[in-house]
C-alpha cells in the first residue's frame, strides 16, 4: 500500500505540531503539505514554527514551504487542528474541493450529517459520510470530526458499560492538563498552586458529545438518535502537562456487580486494532487494580498515548459505580484520535 | 478576660506549627506548654523544631522546653495534632486528668459523646460535653473534635442548604492540597505534574463526617441522630499548598431556583461571630459571581483561611445543583477549625 | 502630614495591582488617580483590571474611572508601572507637566541625570535632580527609576561589601520567578518541569545597573561615575511565584575573612528606616546561619518583603566569597522599591 | 557475542529502577540477579519493588527472587544502586569476590585505585584496573565508579575545552532536579513554589571530581594526577523532575574565540560510540544556537538521555566564556554512565 498524502491545516500549533510528530513514524501517512495562517505562509515550516515539543521538528517537514489554509494543498486528505473560530468555513472549503478532511475542532462535531468518531466505539456512525455528501452536493470530500479532548477517554470507557447495562447518568469531575489549552494558553501565574474551576465551553461539550459517540445510526433519519444519558461535568485545570484524569460516577439500566463491571471495561474489544491500523492499541481499556491508579504522570502514556487507563472501579454512594479515567488529550483526545479516524476510513477502503 | 493557658500536643509537626502561629497572635490564649514526641523531649521548641512556615517561629514560644504528652502539662486546654495512630489513648489521659482536649486528630469523631463540631454548623452538638463526663467519669476535662480537611468546607456549604431545601444526595470531587499529608508528606516526584486520585481513608471519612455534624442532637439517645444524607467522596491529591477545592453537586429535598440557592449561600449567619470569637469572619460563606472562582491561589486565604468561597452555583443536570467550593485546610480544616471550637467554649463559659 | 495625592501609570498590570496594594495600606500616599491603556479608559478600574493578587481589589480605587496615561491626572506624583516599550516618552511628557515621576521602567534607568535610586544604597543620587531639571527645562517634575527587579537585591548586598572591602568581579546566576515576567507572562507549558536559560534583556541590565547604584555623584560632571567592577550575569527562569533567588560569587579588593563579611552586611543600616519612611524595614539585610536558606519560598516576604536575605556565606574556591541572595521582585525589586523612593523623598523634603 | 549475566544491587530503588529500564532493552546485558536490602529479600521483584517510572515494570524481571547484597549473585558483573552509605564495604566484598562492580555510588569514587570513568571523557584511566587488583589482592573483580550526576554533564562539556584550550577556573551553578535526591526524596512542600539553594555533600562533589576525570594517569604513580582547575559550585534544587541545567563560566589557559570554543564542543569524538557500545551516542555534545536552549524539559532526552546538550556560549564578563549545559541526571549522571563504563570494559575485552 503506497502512504495517503497527507496534509494539515493549522500545522504550526501545539495540536498541529503533535500531528506532524505523530504522522512522521506512521507508516500509512506521507506529510506532503502544511498549511497555517498568514503570518506564516511562504516560510519553510522549521521557519515558521516554533516547535514546543522535546527533541527536534521531524527532518522530513522541516523544508516544507507553509502553505494557505485553502483548496490547492497537495494531498488528499488533510487533518484540521485549526482553532474552532474559524475551523468551519475553511473545512467546508477543503471538503467540497475534494479533500478528505480529519478535524480536531469542534465545528462541525454536532453536524447531523457529520461523523463524530471514536473509531473503537462508533465505527458505524461513517454511514453517514454518503448522507453528508449528497446533502452538501460533495463528490469525494468528507468531513469527519474526532470528539474533544476531555470526551475521549471518558466515552471510551462508557462505551461497554453502556453495550452491556445502559449507562443512564454520569456526573464527572475533570482533572485536565495544560496542554489542552494550546499554546501559550494558561499562563503559568495562573496554573502554579493553583487549580482553575472552569474551562470555556468545555462543560456544555462533554453534555453533548458522548450522546452523539453512544448513539445509534438512523438510516430512515439520516442522521445519529443521541444515546438518552444525563451528564453532568465539572471541568477544572490542574498543574499538569499531558492527561485528563477523570472523577465518574454512573447510574446503570440495570443492576451489576463490581466484577461484572470491571470484566465489560477488560473484554473491550477494537475494531481498528483487528484490522490492523497502526495507531490502534490493544487493550484500548487498561483496568488497574492498584488503590492509586491511574496517576496522570504514570499513565498517561499506555499504549503509546491511545489506552485510556481506569482505576479505582468501586460501588458509589449515590449512583452504582465510581471509577477514575485518564487518558493522553493530545494524543487519544487529538493528533491521536483524529489520526485513527483516518486509518479505520483506509482500512475499510473509504480513502484510496 | 486573662488568656487561657494553653498546650499543644504534636508541636513539633506541620499542623501543631499551624497552631502556635495562629495562636501567637489570638488575644484569647497563652502557649504556656508544647508537647512532642521523646524524640523532641527536653529539647527547647527552636532546637527540636524545623519550622517550615514562611517567617520564623514566634519568639514567645522558641524557648519552651519540649515535655511529653502527658498530664503535668502547665495549661488548661491542650489542641491536639497528633497523629490518629497515636493520638486516641493520649487524649483520653488528658481530658482524664482534667485538661480540656481540642482535638484535631480522627480518632474520637465518630465517637458517640464526643462533639465532632464545627461553630458555625452545629454549636449545640456540645450539648454532649455532661454526657461525656457522666459516661467516662471526668470532671473537669472533655474531648471536643475538628472535622477532617476535606469534610469542613463541604459541610459549612451544606449547613445553610440542608436547613432551607435539605439535602439527600452529594456527590463530590475533591483537589486537596499537599499540606494535608503533612510533612514530610507526599513525595515532590509523586506531585510535580501529576495527579494522585486517592487519599488513604479520606473519601471514608467525608461520607460519614457531614452526616454527624448536620445530624440532630438526642437528649433521649444522649448522642447525635445522623442526617439522612448519602454523600459519595471521590478524594485527589494536586499539586497546590494548602486549599481543598471541591466540585459538589447535590440533590435537594425540595425545589428550589438557582437565586434561592445563593440567597440561602449568602444568608448563612456565624454564631461565633456573633459571640465576638477572635477567629470568626463574616461572612463565613462567600460567594463569587466570577465564571472561574474560586481558585485555590487567590480565595484560599479568604477571610483568613477560616471564610469558605462557593462558586459557579448552577443546575446539574442529574441532582439539582452543583457548585464548587474552597477551604484552607490547614486553617479552617485543621488548626483554625479546632481553636474556634475552643473560642465558642469560651465564649459559652464552658472554658473558665 | 496630608496623604501626597498619587496616580499610577499602567494601573490594570501586574505591576500596577501591586502598587495598588501596597499603597492603600500605606499612609503617606492616597490614590487619586488611575491610568491605563485605551481599552481600559473610561471604565471603572473594577471593571476595567482582573485583580489577579489574593484577595479582592482595594474596595478604595473601584470605582476610580481609568484615565489615559497624560497630563490632567488628579495628582502631585505618579508611579509608573508602563512596559519600557512606551514608558520613555509618556513619563517625559508627564514630568515636563510638572508630575513627579517614579518609574519602575527601564527606559531612563541609565540617562545620565536620571536617579536610579535604592535609598538604603545610594540615596545621594537624588542630587541629580536639580540637574535634571535644568537640562531639560522642568520646573517641578521630575522622573526617579527604581533597578530592575533581578538588580535589586544583588545590589543592596554588594553595596556594604563594597564600601568594607571594594567589590571588583561579580559572577551571578539568577532562578528568577514567574512574576517578573508579568501577565500572562511565561506559558505554564514553558514553567512546569522546566528551568528557562534565558531572560530577554536581563543579563544586560545586571551587567550594568549596579555599577551606577554603586556609582559617586561627579558634581562636576553632573552625572554618576559608575563603580568599577565587572558583573558577569546568567539569569534563568524557575517555576517560583516571586521570589528571586541569586547564586553569587564576589572578588573583593582587599581581604576579608568570613567573620568580616557577614559583620559587614549585618552592619548595614537603612536611611530611610532612620527617617520613618513606612516601607524601609530593618535589617535591611537579614543573614540567615542555617545551612540551606533562604529558600524562595520561606523567605521572600521577609520584612514585609522589603528586606533581602543572605544566606550560605563562604569562601569561593575562584573568587573570593560566595553567598546566596534573595529579594521579593515584585516587592522589593518593583513597586515596593519605587515606593520607597518616593518615601525617601518626602523625608527628605523633594516632594511636598 | 552472548549477553552478559547482570546484577543490580539496590534495585528496588530510583536508580536501581532505572537500571533495570534501561538494561531491560540493551543487547549486551541480561539481568539475572537483583539484589536489595533485607526488608525486600526473598520476595519477587514485583512484589518488592513499587515502580514508580512511567509504564510497567518489564516482564523479564517481575518473577526474580530479590537477594541480599553479598556474594552468591548469579551473575558476572554488578550494577550498584546502593546509597553511599552502605555501599563502600558490600562493593569491597562483591569485588574481592570476583564480580565486577560499577558503581554509581560516590564511597570509592576518590580512592587513588578506583577509575572515576566517563567512556568519552578518559577512558585510559581503565588503566588502574590492575593496580586496582595488585593492590587489593583481587582476581577478576574489580570496582569502577562514575560521577556524581551534577558532575557528568559538566565534565564532559570541559573535556574538549581543556583538551582545545586548557580550563583554568570554572565558577558553576547548577539547577537540579528532584530525580536526583532519590525516593522519597524532597516533599513536595519543599518543591513546589521554590528553590532550595543546598544539596548535601554536593558542592564538595563537584569540586574535586572533574579534577580527577580530567587527570592524567600516572604509571609510576599508579594513579591519577588531578587536572589543575579550581571549580567553585553553587548547586541548588529545583521543581523539574529529570535533568540538571547548569549555568558555567571558565576561564581558559589559552585565548580563543567564541566560534573556537563552539567548535571544539562540536568537534568532540565519542570513543565508545566508535568501539559499538549501545548506550553510546553521537554526538555526545549536541551545541544549540537559540537563545533560550538548552531547557530543561526539551532537552534532557537528547541522545536517548545520553547526550548533554550545551547553549547560550557567550563571552562572560569576569571569566572567558560561560554558557549553559544541560544533562539527564539519572541516564548520562547515573544508571546510564554506569551502563556504558560496563560496555567501554565488554568493547575493550576488560570485561568476558
Amino acid at each position: 500500500m503506497r502512504p495517503i498524502r497527507t496534509g494539515i491545516l493549522g500545522a504550526t500549533g501545539a495540536v498541529g505540531q503533535r500531528f506532524i510528530q505523530l504522522l512522521a513514524s506512521n507508516p500509512w501517512f506521507q506529510i506532503t503539505a502544511l498549511a497555517a495562517s498568514d503570518r506564516s505562509v511562504g516560510a519553510p515550516y522549521e521557519k515558521a514554527c516554533t516547535w514546543r515539543l522535546p527533541g527536534d521538528c521531524p527532518a522530513s517537514v522541516r523544508e516544507l514551504i507553509v502553505q494557505p489554509c485553502e483548496p490547492g494543498l497537495d494531498c488528499e486528505i488533510v487533518f484540521s487542528a485549526l482553532p474552532s473560530s474559524v475551523a468551519g468555513p475553511i473545512e467546508e472549503r477543503m471538503a467540497a474541493a475534494g479533500y478528505g478532511v480529519l478535524s480536531n475542532a469542534s465545528s462541525h462535531r454536532m453536524d447531523a450529517d457529520v461523523p463524530l468518531l471514536i473509531p473503537e466505539v462508533n465505527p458505524d456512525h461513517l454511514q453517514l459520510i454518503p448522507i453528508q455528501r449528497a446533502n452538501r452536493g460533495w463528490d469525494k470530500g468528507f468531513i469527519v470530526t474526532d470528539p474533544n479532548c476531555s470526551t475521549a477517554g471518558l466515552t471510551v470507557a462508557l462505551k461497554p458499560l453502556h453495550e452491556a447495562f445502559g449507562v443512564r447518568r454520569v456526573v464527572v469531575t475533570t482533572m485536565q492538563a495544560l496542554s489542552g489549552a494550546g499554546y501559550p494558553g494558561v499562563p503559568a501565574l495562573d496554573s502554579l498552586d493553583n487549580v482553575i474551576p472552569y474551562i470555556s465551553e468545555e462543560e456544555e461539550k462533554m453534555a453533548r458529545e458522548p450522546r452523539k459517540l453512544l448513539g445509534t445510526f438512523s438510516r430512515e433519519a439520516g442522521s445519529i438518535v443521541p444515546a438518552d444519558i444525563a451528564i453532568s461535568p465539572s471541568c477544572n485545570r490542574v498543574a499538569t502537562r499531558d492527561g485528563h484524569l477523570e472523577a465518574v460516577s454512573v447510574e446503570l439500566g440495570r443492576k451489576a456487580s463490581r466484577e461484572e463491571v470491571i470484566a465489560a471495561l477488560r473484554g473491550f474489544q477494537s475494531l481498528p486494532f483487528r484490522l490492523g491500523c497502526p495507531s490502534a492499541v490493544e487493550p484500548t481499556i487498561i483496568v488497574r487494580d492498584e488503590p492509586d491508579r491511574p496517576q496522570t504522570f504514570l499513565d498517561r502514556d499506555a499504549g503509546r498515548g491511545m489506552a485510556i487507563t481506569v482505576g479505582r472501579v468501586r460501588p458509589c454512594e449515590v449512583l452504582d459505580f465510581k471509577f477514575v479515567v485518564l487518558s493522553h488529550n493530545t494524543i487519544r483526545g487529538a493528533a491521536g484520535g483524529a489520526i485513527l479516524n483516518a486509518e479505520l476510513m483506509i482500512a475499510q477502503g473509504m480513502i484510496a
